[in-house]
């Protein structure tokens, strides 16, 4: 079978996958109700919020969507830390719903200057909120978010955070970082096919959420409150997934987050370790290397798109090239939820194999 | 195993809860690109539309959302046809998306009346658009969507269309009738777990979308129509979901849709017939009775929470009882998708034997 390193959809463990074959049981009985709140439960305990969680059928995506017009109304101001492909979506959505973006931007494969944080806020008073990407698949690169959130903070301002990629998988304390509306999503370290958005809402959100005037219905986070006191969603929940990542959430509660995290710690220096060693160079600003993603340059000669075709044809590893502007210029490696050291070793070992006949030559 | 008989979800062949436990693959690989056009192939054979059809990673309600904020703007005026819960949460969309909806109201359990379609038509030139369930699954009652189609088309507005629960079950053609924007849902008559609604989009639909003014990010039908060119989603699909579609399209196709149809209407009259036998009354207007959901009035006291609850522990059967203002008064059989006669002759035998321990008596 295919290795899929790609930043998500990731490999899902057998005893998940089962779970997505279960046959269907009412969406609004007593046995979904259960596994709801159990799921719930859990869930809270790897984000550590004490806040509250919601499953939305959606992609990722949808979650950004929801944490934009629960807490916004047009013509507020929002500051957005860009750094990538997801950061500029973050932007795109509030402002479609008629917020006033003013965009940090970042060179891509750099991440956000804390500094540049603190003077937008300081000179623009009326900033609402800040949208921020923790991890940015599209770079592989993770944002000091304990630094911005210290600053968005002391500036009392709602932290609306992008945490798809690294929730579950990269430090996160949910509550102690002051995130007021934090989005994952199930394809991402949590092992499960995609599916679910998972996102947390905080007091501070919710009193953003009385205020907001964008226009809602099947984001919203009032109707997901109300359904889950009943143990239901307010519309038809994705039930296969729900019982898978009741699966997959014990699986890594059993493991534990300090060892999760330290595991992705370990997967993350094995890749950059390994990628050096080939004579590549990371794309991303090593200090802030995400532990989810590696994004490599294809430098002197490499063409990332045979690369990719290679690996997959020959090796039997599926990679990701580069997004927008990044394509050709990067290719990146996955390595988030259920993945061990070795197998990053092996992705190595199949790259060393395949760069000497897609251009690549070592030259350091 | 219990017998899933709510209208949504439906029970799913065996063929394709296994397709659900598929390891995961690139969302934006070859192999999905392929399995995606074959879908939305099979999917257009099945609405019988030469137009778009996309698939969202949502339930059906999402469907509906992006039905609306593709075509409007805010300020637009649109009648709404509402014969039930899902008439009405239409037109909440609408509205809270800041269309001025014009509600046609009719007793629930009754069809909506075409004169009464026309006359509004008529005296209110500025509707842009009328929104109509095809199938109230809220009351059992099918709406005459050819009827309707003919007026609305007269007036030259634009058609959206709730057949979540009807689509691929009740006959409806989609060109033919003139639908702009038609909506459906996996886990209905798709004999498929919950998470993709299925949506078809006219040439005039697009002619709308190129005014409409609402905000939309997540639903936008050209960033689908764009990504469906490269054999791809925007945002990360409900890949498992995809994967089950896909071998249930088949069966439907293998059944074929004027089969699968007639097999519904036999289904829906044996519930009827099987309903009036046991001295019960049907909820909704016999002439226009469900094919895919039977309502049935539990005065005389029947204690319908006593009945679902019995009905599901004595005999492994597992029916809805009624939503909002209907609960208490109605319970409700599903019977959509992957389901025969036999299975409801099983039914209307078990509540024979339930019926009597629940408050019932047979009186004629």
């Amino acid at each position: 079978m295919e290795q899929l390193r790609i930043p998500g959809p990731t490999p899902c463990p057998d005893e998940v996958l089962q779970a997505m074959a279960r046959p269907m049981i009412n969406h609004r009985g007593e046995e979904f109700g259960r596994i709801l709140h159990e799921v719930t439960a859990k869930l809270k305990q790897l984000f550590l919020t004490k806040g509250d969680v919601f499953l939305l059928t959606a992609s990722g995506t949808g979650g950004l969507e929801a944490a934009v017009v629960n807490t916004l109304s047009p013509g507020d101001k929002v500051l957005s830390v860009e750094v990538g492909v997801f950061g500029e979506r973050f932007s795109t959505i509030a402002r479609q719903f008629g917020a006033e973006v003013i965009p940090i931007s970042v060179e891509w494969g750099r991440a956000a200057d804390v500094a540049d944080i603190r003077r937008a806020l300081a000179s623009e008073p009326k900033i609402k909120a800040v949208l921020v990407t923790h991890n940015e698949t599209s770079t592989g690169m993770t944002n000091d978010l304990a630094a911005i959130s210290s600053v968005v903070k002391e500036f009392d301002k709602l932290l609306l955070v992008d945490a798809i990629s690294s929730l579950g998988s990269i430090e996160l304390p949910t509550d102690k970082w002051g995130c007021d509306v934090t989005v994952t999503a199930s394809q991402k370290g949590w092992m499960v096919p995609p599916g679910l958005a998972m996102v947390s809402v905080s007091e501070k959100a919710w009193q953003a959420y009385d205020r907001a005037k964008m226009p809602r219905f099947y984001w919203d986070f009032k109707e997901a409150k109300n359904y889950l006191e009943k143990g239901q969603t307010p519309w038809t929940p994705m039930v296969s997934t729900v019982f898978a990542l009741a699966v997959s959430l014990d699986m890594m509660l059993q493991e534990g987050l300090t060892n999760i995290i330290a595991r992705h710690v370990r997967v993350g220096q094995a890749a950059r370790g390994g990628i050096k060693s080939l004579g590549l160079a990371l794309f991303a600003e090593e200090k802030y290397a995400s532990n989810t993603v590696t994004a490599v340059s294809t430098s002197d000669g490499l063409d990332a798109k045979k690369l990719v075709k290679v690996m997959k044809e020959e090796h039997g590893i599926v990679l990701a090239g580069g997004q927008q502007s990044l394509a050709g210029r990067i290719f990146r490696i996955g390595h988030l939820g259920w993945v061990t050291e070795d197998e990053i070793t092996t992705v190595i070992a199949a790259l060393k194999s395949a760069l000497p006949g897609v251009g690549f030559s070592k030259t350091k």
